[in-house]
Order: structure tokens, then sequence, then C-alpha cells
């Protein structure tokens, strides 16, 4: 059924070459393509057959136009792409969001803007109709994406609640709050009283949540709030040895640290052996995550475990219902503590 | 501008909205969007600040009717995800292509399709012309993928050669097998005369290839081929590690071992330390890539560096080139050898 155009090269099949091979109309053809109301059987079958010998590819800019969808959901992280391959978090998130899209037989794209630039070209391509919606990793506040794809009525889940943004942007979270308190609570019980915490950016719930619940527990223990016992990351591992440094400068009695990320907290392991400070005799450690880094550590990390699986999930959840015309939702999940060998 | 549906939502604004906020006729907003041919330059700026003022985004389905274009590429990787976080190499790929298509303002769509489902999800995205063109990463021969891609007509260059395709699949490519001579020569030439390999697969061109120069230089320096000496990982970490283990097994008197990737030759250190061989006074290690694991390792890799700034410049040049109409075209760029302190 090729056809040979002026420059020598074939054509691709059009609807009418299926058409004449199933013996159809076109407008039989078309409406097999969009859905098979009001076509026979046997039409249908000779109209599937047809396309499989023409080698026929669904103009789907054309579909596209008809339906409105793409059939395929953006998973965009807003991180310059090293951070992307250094933090495991982002490896299982993706992995999660993968398989639950799978279910639905629904592609993944992944969409990696971690400079200005990269997010307007990665806008133009999302609000131009490509992607159906969007899983939306690791925004800072003040971050423009979010408000620019919510505008644009571009159907978006966010992972983590996006600070500065109405509840007109959906997300799917963990308790980051009342996980810290958790980890907090159990450093207290074992018997630690100079708790320093490593925080995340103070522009994510990540960074304020947890610091938030690090604080309630002190309050509620009795212990005093000291400001030397607190310095902010960037959940890069690096940041986590070099706020360690300055914690042991500022701070040098201190016998716990709660760190806000089990990256960080494979820093913090780093500047605390160097210094000569074993974990967890002279200094407990508490990450949080439950990240594949958590098993990486000597000695193996306590930490508060993020239900991975469970986020990915409901994120998918959400958007595919947004998608579906459904209104914005926000998910809050539990977290766990996981007790192994540094605290 | 905005319009208020029946279901109380507002609706995204039209090209008649911008037209009439304007004060132009449709036709002159549809040659504004189209390249602004025939349009005064007066006229050109009252629908540019239109769209502004509207908010209007161009219906890219519409447009790609008229254009045939999507302003976009995808960089494809048919490999398990678990790859694709371990092996620093495509970070670094990935990392050239996404600088070298920002110089023309296109975004990089990244899509990983390690199992069949995925490979025809993706398959089905990309052929329904959601994207200009493919740059095609570590594809085992055998994988339908190429030949699907390239019988729907989509432009698409491969990183590295794909084998038992034919020249009509463009590619570019290090030159593994010379790269693989230059090492086993600077193994021989300093004085090693027991020289295993850790090959990669053998239905990769990085796994024949470069099995193919370490024979040839051991045959030209009249090294005795010994099979023992041979055996085939499958690029991660671990396969390193336990080919290292089945080497010492097979051939306890070996001075020197040539991995056929950095990643696998961390592997093969650490199996090599486990067994109490120094390193480089009792084997010497050479490894391929040059990649950021090579400068992980203790001692550093000597390494053969391939130059990964040109592959990823000049597969984005021959994949551009091809989506502008453009043959097919295959390119084989030199590597170096990097000497360290492992060989």
């Amino acid at each position: 059924m090729s056809r040979t155009g002026s420059n020598g090269r074939r054509k691709p099949p059009t609807i009418h070459d299926v058409a004449r091979e199933a013996g159809v109309s076109r407008g039989t053809v078309s409406r097999v393509l969009n859905g098979g109301h009001y076509v026979s059987p046997a039409a249908q079958e000779a109209v599937n057959a047809a396309i499989r010998r023409t080698g026929y590819v669904v103009n789907r800019h054309a579909r596209s136009l008809i339906t409105g969808k793409s059939d395929s959901v953006a998973f965009l992280l807003t991180e310059p792409q090293e951070r992307f391959f250094e933090d495991p978090n982002f490896n299982v998130l993706l992995r999660g969001c993968t398989q639950a899209l799978a279910a639905h037989d629904i592609p993944l794209l992944l969409m990696i803007a971690g400079t200005k630039d990269e997010r307007r070209r990665i806008a133009r391509y999302i609000t131009s109709g490509h992607v159906d919606g969007v899983l939306l990793v690791s925004s800072h506040s003040g971050d423009p994406v979010a408000e620019q794809l919510r505008s644009a009525r571009v159907p978006l889940v966010a992972c983590g609640k996006p600070l500065g943004q109405s509840s007109r942007v959906s997300y799917v979270s963990a308790d980051d709050r009342d996980g810290a308190r958790e980890m907090v609570r159990h450093l207290v019980r074992t018997g630690r009283r100079r708790i320093a915490t490593v925080t995340g950016p103070l522009d994510t719930p990540g960074g304020t949540e947890r610091l938030a619940g690090y604080r309630e527990i002190l309050a509620e223990s009795g212990l005093a709030a000291d400001e030397r016992l607190v310095v902010s990351g960037d959940y890069s591992r690096a940041s986590g040895t070099s706020c360690a440094e300055l914690l042991l400068r500022r701070a040098p009695d201190l016998d716990a640290v709660f760190v806000a990320s089990d990256l960080m907290a494979q820093g913090v392991l780093t500047a605390l052996k160097d210094a000569g400070r074993r974990v967890p005799e002279d200094v407990a450690v508490g990450g949080f995550d439950d990240s594949p880094a958590a098993l990486d550590t000597r000695p193996a990390l306590t930490t508060i475990r993020q239900p991975w699986d469970r986020i990915s999930a409901e994120m998918v959840r959400v958007l595919l219902a947004q998608i579906g015309g459904e209104e914005t939702s926000t998910v809050t999940l539990p977290t766990e503590l996981v007790v192994r060998d540094s605290a």
C-alpha cells in the first residue's frame, strides 16, 4: 500500500489506504479509530487488519484535536540534573509513578528543568497539549512553574505541599511534621539532651515542617531551644557534611543530630567520623526518608520512613482523577519510625 | 477576556479573543502565530500584546497539523531505570544532549523504556508525532525499538553502533576497537603478560568491538590467547565484582585486567581488594569511559576517555539535520588513553 513521492521516498500510509485495503469507507475507518461506535464487528475487524497490513499510524495531532488527549503524563523535576542522580529518593518515586501509570497503559515522560530557560521550554511543551497532566516534584517556593501550569489549566499534582500555593494545587505528602516529632521523641526517650538538627531548605515544606516538629518536641520535653543547634542544608550529601562541621564548632557538646534527609545524614556521618565522634555512642544520628541511602551507611541509619509506594500511587490517582474532570485535592500520609543502629 | 462556561469554570481564551483584543482579523492573528509573514510590524505588536493580555496559549495540536513539528526531542533509554541511576555515563551524556539542544531552544524529554510494555507505550507516543526525533541510547541488538521507529520514519540517532542494523540508522560512536587496542597496548608496554578482560554484553558494540581490540593486540604482541582470561559482564558494578572473582579462580596468575567500563572496573577493584591483590603492584586494572566513576576509585583508574561532549553534540547535530530532511549518517570519534594510578 505504500506510495512513493516525487523525492523518491516512501510516503506513510494514510486513512485512504486503510479504507481501500479494508474495503470500507473512510468514515468507517474514522469511527473505528475514534472508539468503534456504530461500526459492525466485521467491519471493525477488517479495519484493524488493514491498519496492521498497511502499517498505518494514527495521526495523533488530528486525534488530539478531537479527543483533547495525548494519553501521556509528565514527571517534571524542577531541580538541577545532578540532584536527580545523587538522591535515590527520585529513583524510588519515579519507579512508583511509572508503575502506577503502567496499570493504565499511560507512558511517563521525564522532564528535568533545573534552569529558568529549561523551565520555559518545558512549560511551552506542556502547555501546548503534548501531555495530559503533570506530576511535579521538588518545587521550591517561588518556583513559578506550578502557578504557570495551573493558570494554563494543566492538571497538576505536586509531591509535597507547594509552599505559598493555595489549595487550588493538588499535592500528596507524607506528614513531615509528625515524622520529625516521632524521630526527636525517640532521641529524647533514649537519653539525648543536646539534640541538633540539619534542616532542608527553608523554602521547602520538608525544610519548614520537619524543623517545626523538632521544635515542638524539644519544647514539650522541657529542653532548651538553642539556635546554635539549628543549621540548614540543601538536601545534598555535601551539605550534610558541611552543616555537621559547623554544628560541631558551634556546639561541641551535642549528643544527637536529627537530619532532614537520609542523603544529608550520610554526609553528617562522614563529618562525625572525621571528628572522631562515635555513632551512636557519642552522637546519635536520625535521618528522614528511609531511602536506599539509609542502608548504605555504617552504622545503618535510624530514620523516618516516607511511604513512597503510597505517595506515588496517590499522586497518579489524584492526577488521573483531575484529568477526568475532578477538582483538586490534597492527600497526607503517615510516616513510620525505623530503628536501626545510628540512634 | 475570560469567559465562563456552563459548568462555572473559566474557559481558556481563544484566537477570537486575541483578535478582538488586538482589533485585527483572525487571519492576521493566525499569520502572526505562523511566523509573521505578510503582517505589518504594528499589527504584529498589537497581536503579541493581546496574546500577553489574554493569556492565550497556542493550540499546538492545531499548529502541529500545519507545521508538522512538535519542537521537541526525546532522549530514549532502552535500559532498566536502575542502570540509568547507577551508571554516571548516562548523566554525562544526558547533560551534553540537553545543552546542545538548548542552543536551539528545543526541550529534551527523557523516556526510560526498560520493559517490553514500556517500549510499546513509548513507541506509540513517539510515532504519534509528539516529538520530532529521537536520541536512542544503549540499545542491545535485537532491540526492536530502533527498527520500529525507523519504519515509522521517525528521525533517529543512536549512541553507539546498533548491531545488526543497516547504515540506514544514524549513529555516533567512539572508536571502541581502537580504544581497546590502546589500553591493551599500554598494559603490554608496562610489562603485563597475563592480561584478562571483562567485556560488556556481547550483543552490544561496546562488548564485541572492545573484545576484538583486546584480541588484536594480544596477537600482535605474541601473547597466547586464553579463553579462561575472557569473561562477560553486563556493565553493572556488581557484574564487575563477580567477573573478577571468576577470573581469579580460573587464572590466579593474571597480572592485568582490561575492563570494558569504568563502573565494572569499580567492581573489579573491590574483588581484587577482597582477594588481597594489590593494584597496580600485583594486578594492573584499565577501564573504559573516563566517567566520573573513574575518579571515585582508589587507586584512581587508568582508562580510555570517550569524548562525551563531542558525542552528545554530534548526536544532536545529526538528529537536527535529519529532522531538516537530510539522509542518515554515521560518525565515529577517536578516544584517548588517560593514565592514572591503577595501570
